[in-house]
């Protein structure tokens, strides 16, 4: 089974690798780019067909390692 | 327009940061995980309500800075 997990910052967390990002790309003659916020992006793959068991196993991993909710949020996808 | 560019490795590429990842999980109690890839996602703002414009810029932007396009893919979504 395949799950994807993407952790983005919350609103109003500062993004500087994001503002450096936005700056590269105007200076690259890319006009009209309001705002870039950088996240990551985890692909997992999962042994078992449980959907319930995974989703709840995907949400922990979060919770534990992969995001850091004081200032980030994620989000669960199972394939 | 709120546009998400996904940026991931390319299959056979190898990725140490995920497998770091794969181990902690183990450490961590989950059993199943058969492998864990990362990539980045970037989540920008543009200006202007040209789809097929901004897909264009947006596919020039992963070319030119978002992606190293020898080792990693990448995904343009606009909402």
């Amino acid at each position: 089974m395949k799950a994807r997990i993407l952790v983005t910052l919350k609103n109003g967390v500062l993004d500087p690798q994001g503002k450096a990002i936005e700056g590269a790309l105007g200076t690259l003659g890319f006009a009209g780019v309001a705002g870039v916020r950088q996240g990551k992006v985890f692909d997992l793959e999962l042994e078992g067909e449980d959907r319930a068991r995974a989703e709840a196993d995907l949400k922990a991993m979060c919770e534990k390692l992969l995001a850091n909710t004081v200032i980030e949020n994620y989000a669960v996808e199972i394939d």
